[in-house]
């Protein structure tokens, strides 16, 4: 048996381009003398369809094209990843299934069991867990097929409680008795910089605890916030890693079931972690734009490093053409942080404009010169800075379609330091999972054959240019040490007494713990943000607004 | 038996307080000779405590006053709902429970089983669903304790799917094995104006079917976005409502088990719809601020309908004192806006101030003249306004402490009538859950005893005075017309072609569902939500911004 796999990009919803990508690649299959190809969880849906699942006309459009796609299964047979309704008068309206499709129809499904309900992951919101396992019959092999979490039911929790596995089911124990050939993950399973050798993991022990073949396709490509990494695996029956395909690209290959069964060679892996965040970063970018029918984009291009690495981000996954940065001094912005946005700009063939916002920002203070007479100046006046520049950068987005990205940092969202409808604002933020001590080294990575950003950029003490003389270490402890906190609070989830490291002590997290539950009402008006760790802010971290902790 | 139900407003994670008002309220009861004192689900922790249920230590401080409170239950014994931890050693780590304190110890719990994980819910996220149902026997009564969703089983989906009932489970068919004397509900069911009279129907329904007396203690407050009604119940053995608790505040009474068994009256009640609404929004508001530790509120008053009936609220919520107005005319405002805005204010004896947004707005005109030199005026220069107004309400925000109010309505919000961080911009949405033509019930109820909102105000038409001329008419159908096709797509989430009513066409369903689907991206930075309808812009419902639908 020859088997191909189908790592591709979906766009939820699309199911014009879902299911031409689908049907291209049956074709290519079928042409390679392929037997089955593979394709990923959802993928004629795109990962994740949210709440569009509860619409029943969406369900029927879904219905429609995947027989449309098993009408092109005649020679082939291909394993499609779709909703399908439960039939049943009791349960959830849905299955989440994978399709077996041959002889130009549906030949036989099966539904997922573990449905992940927990950070960003809402399956069981949809989706009735199956409780039957079956194995299904192709030419004379028999497939364990299985969706994504189905073999995950090993993971551990990585907390203090006392229920250490999440499952109390193993689907692949219970269709390792029915003596299958081949074991088949689909999945849609998001990018996380830490994970990604603990995800490999799950698949070579599934593989030598059963002594046999795993095929996984993941889903590729990036829907709003989630980013998916691809990295489809073949192992072979002793554990061995025969393929993995490549992240962040869209990727097909066949193989031959036998020379799988026989393959003694273990595929070499070399993974960088800021590689990674990079490119997972910019295929988000390409694909909001992409999938959002935007063309081009505006950033504010302030001097300091996380605009400066953000616009190299845009103008790679974008083109330089497609970006345009907006320099928006006031009377505290320093000469060098105008010199070093021009200089970069200038490097990255990206157009930019200058607009001194000082005029604009006396015309408002003289407005409310009344109404605020006798007040002493406080963080308002700064405020008024951050929010008349959005101001700026949206009149700009409105009167030329330039969509606006936001150029905040996970450091600074953490602990609110940070202007809500000001530099807050912004169609997607680009690095709000991404650590202010992690910008410094994508900032590095951006540099590593030539210095595209300068120098001073990189070497300067962070600054928000707000007041006079201002620096972020006014009010912030060194970001080596905010970031190890914040990381072992939000990702760890430790708790307050538990989080240690150098040069931190018991009042400084409280502090920094105060901070980042203060401001869950700044985040909750955010913009979408790119994920690329365990834990990011959105819809994976549903904390209370209202609430003490 | 003497039963005491405690119908109490606790506050998410603040266990000082609601440690408090349990205990208190368990002195009472003990002072009118009560055997029991029921309080709501997860009433230690405040409902709904979203992801603190992921930190060990919330879990803890929970148990710490748990015991604390089962030290005060010596010849009273109390049901107070909190989480459990799973001690096995799989599954999710908590369970939701309720507690049977007595003896001065934890004397006995059950967990619940029907987990609601839709619409607002995301119990599964945290709970391991029980399996087992016991009843639990106090004083030689055996009490049946169901918690909240598990008296839901027999509830259908609103629906095309096959599936008409989401649970195959009914925990109180179990329990009934076990000839309970009594049904107990501890809930945390928050307000739909719609669906009132259901909710009383499930536990009429249930004590008749069961011929058993039915408790049912619900949560009353607001915490952030969420708003609970109250309306705590007794319900006889053939299903007669005794008694039904006060909506929107808190209230504690006792019963004689015996005379609630033999009472065959018939509780009469009247309930008005826009009344009820009314109350939740002026709950809704005062909980936010008086929870969140807020003294006073700021919001622009246009002289249109939407912001003078979020004022009414506002002050009726917070006292007049604690509200301030702020008129922001620009060049296309009209006098009688602004004499309309003043003449409420003063009816309302609210402290209103006028900052003219003019001369401002020219010299942002000024700013930006180069970078847009010869481009025509369009939607981007009513933007410039909107977020000026949202600059200068901030920055008096900033100054003074006074917390922002945002007064966008459900119909302009689901079709994007609005700009972001401007008229989108606050702290709280006030009415963002009810549709334009609620909002003109809303003013007529507030008049209903002296015009506080003057006449021209309501009879005036719509406009968002951003541009000379405009008229809400110019871009949207009539609002009975809009709200009708919002309301059967956002609440009954009907197929479009199943969107009927007087003067709807199809053309004019899909221009609306395309509108509505093309701003999820503007919704997904609105504020919190004050929710009063069964379907909510906000955590309940999770659209995908990336999808073509």
């Amino acid at each position: 048996m020859r088997i191909t796999l189908a790592q591709l990009n979906y766009h939820v919803g699309n199911f014009e381009k879902n299911s031409r990508l689908i049907i291209d690649a049956i074709r290519k299959a079928e042409k390679d003398k392929s037997d089955l190809v593979i394709f990923s969880e959802l993928s004629l849906t795109g990962y994740p369809p949210h709440d569009l699942l509860e619409h029943r006309d969406f369900i029927d459009k879904c219905y429609k094209y995947l027989y449309l796609i098993a009408s092109e299964c005649n020679t082939i047979a291909a394993i499609v990843g779709a909703p399908a309704i439960n039939k049943n008068s009791n349960g959830k309206k849905l299955y989440n299934a994978a399709y077996l499709l041959a002889e130009g129809k549906i030949k036989d499904f099966v539904f997922k069991s573990l449905l992940p309900t927990y950070d960003i992951f809402d399956e069981y919101r949809y989706f009735e867990p199956a409780t039957k396992f079956k194995v299904i019959n192709l030419k004379g092999e028999k497939l364990a097929v299985t969706i994504c979490e189905d073999l995950w039911d090993e993971q551990s929790f990585e907390n203090n409680f006392t229920s250490s596995r999440m499952y109390a089911v193993s689907p692949m124990d219970e269709l390792a008795r029915q003596s299958p050939d081949i074991i088949i993950n689909i999945s849609a399973s998001p990018f996380a910089h830490t994970k990604t050798e603990s995800k490999r993991e799950i698949f070579t022990r599934k593989a030598a605890r059963h002594k046999l073949p795993v095929f996984m396709v993941n889903q590729v490509g990036a829907n709003t916030d989630l980013i998916f990494e691809g990295n489809s695996m073949v192992v072979g029956p002793e554990g061995n890693i025969i393929d993995v395909f490549p992240s962040f690209k869209d990727h097909t290959a066949s193989y031959e079931l036998t020379e799988v069964i026989n393959n003694r060679k273990v595929f070499k892996i070399e993974t960088d972690r800021i590689e990674m965040i990079y490119s997972a970063l910019i295929l988000g970018l390409k694909d909001y734009f992409e999938k959002m029918n935007f063309r081009s984009a505006v950033l504010g291009l302030s001097g300091g490093i996380d605009s400066a690495v953000c616009l190299c981000i845009a103008a790679s996954a974008l083109g330089p053409s497609k970006v345009r940065a907006l320099l928006l001094p006031s009377m505290y912005s320093s000469q060098h942080s105008v010199d070093d946005a021009i200089l970069l700009s200038n490097n990255l063939g990206v157009k930019y404009d200058i607009i001194n916002i000082e005029k604009a920002y006396r015309a408002i203070e003289e407005s409310l010169s009344e109404i605020m007479k006798g007040m002493p100046r406080d963080v308002t006046e700064e405020n008024i800075q951050a929010r008349l520049r959005s101001l700026m950068l949206m009149a700009v987005s409105n009167k030329f379609g330039n969509i606006l990205l936001n150029t905040s940092n996970k450091s600074e969202t953490a602990v609110g330091y940070s202007t809500l409808y000001g530099d807050m604002a912004g169609s997607i933020s680009v690095l709000g999972d991404v650590y202010k001590t992690d910008i410094y080294r994508l900032a590095e990575y951006i540099n590593r054959e030539q210095q595209l950003i300068p120098g001073n950029i990189i070497t300067k003490a962070p600054s928000a240019e707000l007041s006079p003389g201002q620096k972020d270490s006014d009010s912030l402890p060194d970001y080596e040490i905010l970031d190890s906190i914040l990381y072992q609070y939000i990702e760890l989830q430790k708790s307050s007494s538990d989080i240690k490291g150098p040069n931190i002590n018991p009042d400084l997290v409280k502090k920094i713990i105060d901070l980042i539950n203060k401001n869950e009402f700044k985040r909750f008006q955010a913009p979408p943000i790119l994920r690329i760790s365990s834990k990011a802010f959105g819809i994976g971290r549903r904390m209370p607004l209202v609430g003490i902790y």
